[in-house]
């Protein structure tokens, strides 16, 4: 977007968005801007970057000494030809442009078809630039369905490499984790009560990988070897470890089920009276 | 890989290469390594790429003082789980640690689906670290088909920003042009001139893309004014400027006709005794 | 949809339709439906398309006898998992089952990445199934961008197709030619000329190759023969062709420039209060 | 390929292959064809098709009564522009024309991206032409890796659909499986053991679906209820009773660790004298 005026406004409620976030305690923001194109030509690729680094340094600037902000990066949608931040190269330069306050945000669905994301977040790792995730699944595009439903071997993958980071004690790795999700034929609250299910499935899974046995492998050059040290772990069934955990956290054992029988939805819906479907799904 | 007397020798084979280089008088090294995996687990992705990182840094210190070296990105194949140099993201961090004398290649057809190309270009530009192309073609993946035969108007775009580039004097600006492909049904003459042909008609119409009213378009947020101006260039035949240039340099005004008329191929065909095709095609 | 009442409420109102279609002079139904899944299980996809079948023939048998009815596939979108008629294979499948009034509509945006939408083309002009046209133009998904605006030349080869059938008088071809596009950041009326524009440039293209030197060059296995017989009709400019074709039918020979010099739309704003911005764009 | 000589080889050898496999006691014949095109105009799309139902109608003909054809479909690769049987749509529609000996073999590495192939499994058994598999996994093209290595869920979702064919009763349906790999980092062997090992797996989780619960939640449309049914057997981890499935078939519970720790692999190595490594991987 070319125009000075619009650049200022979305500035301006960035630093808004800052001063209620330490309202809130908060200390982290989040970018991710929707600027782009849809015809070849429509803007200058270039310049089109140039002016986000600019208004970045402005919000940058106004972050607090102990704020992080998080460049998420999406490859098309809603621009169909070029996005300003397409990819985690340009999100992770882009970084580095603003400094060590700024780190790249990886929303599993926004990535081009085929590409090994777990690598990606391994990259972002090494570089010192991981900074969170929006989690949530996609078979397509970004189609923001529930985590761990699409693709759940993949999930695992990335868990692992944040448990490797961990256990190498990767310098700066604090990475913050967020649900991105579009619930459009669940329940919101089933979905979410699942793909949290889902997360701590594949942090089990992956906490539980023999990481010595797997290095050996990998040292040895058995490829073979190594893959099943990962899939003994990913096939394990961590279900009882999981409800476990919930009833020691004074949760429910079955979460789903609890909030299905205990008749929530229907006792709220009583309460507030129904408003129109929006586009995001039941509210 | 992780065994250290594989990736000695294949330092030791880089460096070699330098020498014959510095005989031929060549300024350039470009480096593609085929390392990764094929299954999740088989190599530490971490690992992997401080591996390459250390080797390439013993590449580097050989490097003449007047010599680049290339960086050469692929999303898969040979490795079909991950690659250690799998996208120009990873790419353009490895080249930063290395140093200023190291840079991206860009090989048309090493990309993830759908991704924007000539964006990737611009980006690089930006950064400093467009080292050059290899050339080709492509559908689905590595198909490394002729130059300009499958998305002709990829082809113009990048040029068209070689030309925004050029135009705008970005600093460090010096690409160098490779044609990368494999002729498998085609004679490789006819192919390496049409790939030529093609390459020139994509650069003359990036040069008589009318600049200052592209840019007014999108100073004015004129989007389809804007890709007007470029789709007028697109669809100027130019190939009887072409073909003037040609003439004018003394070469052939249509190479592939007067290729065949001479007779060349029947001809070499006489001289040299017909050797096993070998799976990189017609030799 | 498993519920048998948002079933029999979908028929009847394409049984509306055709009444109302009826009215209107027109000889086809094109039916696109959303319906799908987002997770797996959620369906089950083969009862999913009996249901469709089911409904399919309520309203086939409720087609005028000189009528057809398009059935439209899409990968995906608003289902994220699973789509009921997802790809031309089913599509076709489906229109084989309704009968001969029943075909195949191809929008070009609704398939995976990196297939060949021409041979789709070819392939149900040849089993008898080609209804018809969504034209629009797309880089990542449905992104419904202008005709012609992303990859022109495989619109030119859709069109090649085209005129290959007519020539070969191929039984049955009578396609239908719809746009279908989505006018976010242009001028919904400039978009459509454009989209004209550009429809007729394909066409022209495809009618000036010489289909016996084509032939001729196929049939020698003359790849690259072949293939330049399609370049040398795709890149002449036939501009002038269609501003001549534009005049003789009375109407301007620069259409979006005497659109604009018209002060049209000015005009009609001052005639029709703003209305708020839909989501399919300025209307 | 427009060679009449050529084609005419080609039948012969498949008629050979009849031969062959009647005294093998076969009674199936895979026909792939690496038959297309790399450049745009190099053939025409729907002669070549032709060409392929002229052949196969020959090969057709010498089959055994009680034998079955299977066509293998595979969207690009050797061919990069494209493949005369490149999809599933393709394939079904050749089978039909052939008749009803014909079927369709899915190899799960030859579709498009994105492609949800479990969907395509079950179409092929609603309209009688599943004929079976080539199985195998890939993240990228045909690459070929070890079944089960990449989406393991896909897997599960794949055997999903053959179960519910199965319990259907689904008229005719008997596929074919097997194999189709390439082990080019691995032991073959081993490969292949844990490959069976990953059908196996699928196959058992499948079973495991509570099919009454699973039609259950779909017919009331409850969306995440059913994906949990499918969730619920294939987080369930039945290596111990695919570990007894094998010992009572007498056989080794945990079959790559006994195959290591047998040394069959140094004690062939001896009695054979080492080859050439071929692209096919270590022989």
């Amino acid at each position: 977007m070319s125009n000075p005026r619009a650049r200022a406004q979305a500035i301006a409620h960035n630093i808004d968005c800052i001063a209620i976030g330490r309202q809130l305690g908060s200390k982290a923001l989040t970018v991710w801007i929707a600027d782009g194109s849809n015809f070849a030509g429509q803007s200058n690729m270039t310049l089109a970057l140039d002016r986000y680094l600019d208004s970045m340094r402005e919000i940058y600037a106004a972050l607090p000494a102990d704020w992080r902000v998080f460049l998420e990066h999406k490859l098309y949608e809603p621009a169909f030809y070029s996005s300003v931040i397409s990819d985690w190269g340009t999100s992770f330069a882009a970084a580095q442009e603003l400094g060590p306050k700024a780190q790249c945000l990886v929303d599993l669905g926004h990535h081009a078809p085929n590409v090994n994301i777990e690598q990606i977040v391994a990259r972002l790792v090494r570089f010192g630039k991981l900074g969170g995730f929006h989690f949530n699944d996609s078979k397509y595009g970004d189609d923001d369905l529930d985590t761990g439903s699409v693709e759940p071997f993949r999930l695992f993958l990335v868990f692992n490499e944040l448990i490797d980071a961990r256990m190498r004690g990767a310098e700066g790795f604090a990475p913050a984790y967020m649900l991105d999700q579009s619930h459009n034929v669940t329940d919101p609250i089933e979905s979410l009560m699942q793909s949290a299910i889902e997360l701590q499935r594949a942090h089990a899974q992956a906490l539980i990988v023999d990481r010595s046995a797997l290095a050996a492998a990998q040292a040895a050059n058995d490829a073979l070897g190594a893959h099943l040290e990962l899939k003994r772990a990913y096939t394990t069934d961590v279900s009882p470890i999981l409800a476990m955990a919930r009833l020691r956290a004074g949760g429910a054992i079955a979460p789903i089920e609890t909030y299905r029988a205990s008749g929530y939805r229907k006792h709220k819906a009583k309460e507030r009276p129904p408003v129109a479907r929006t586009s995001a799904g039941i509210v």
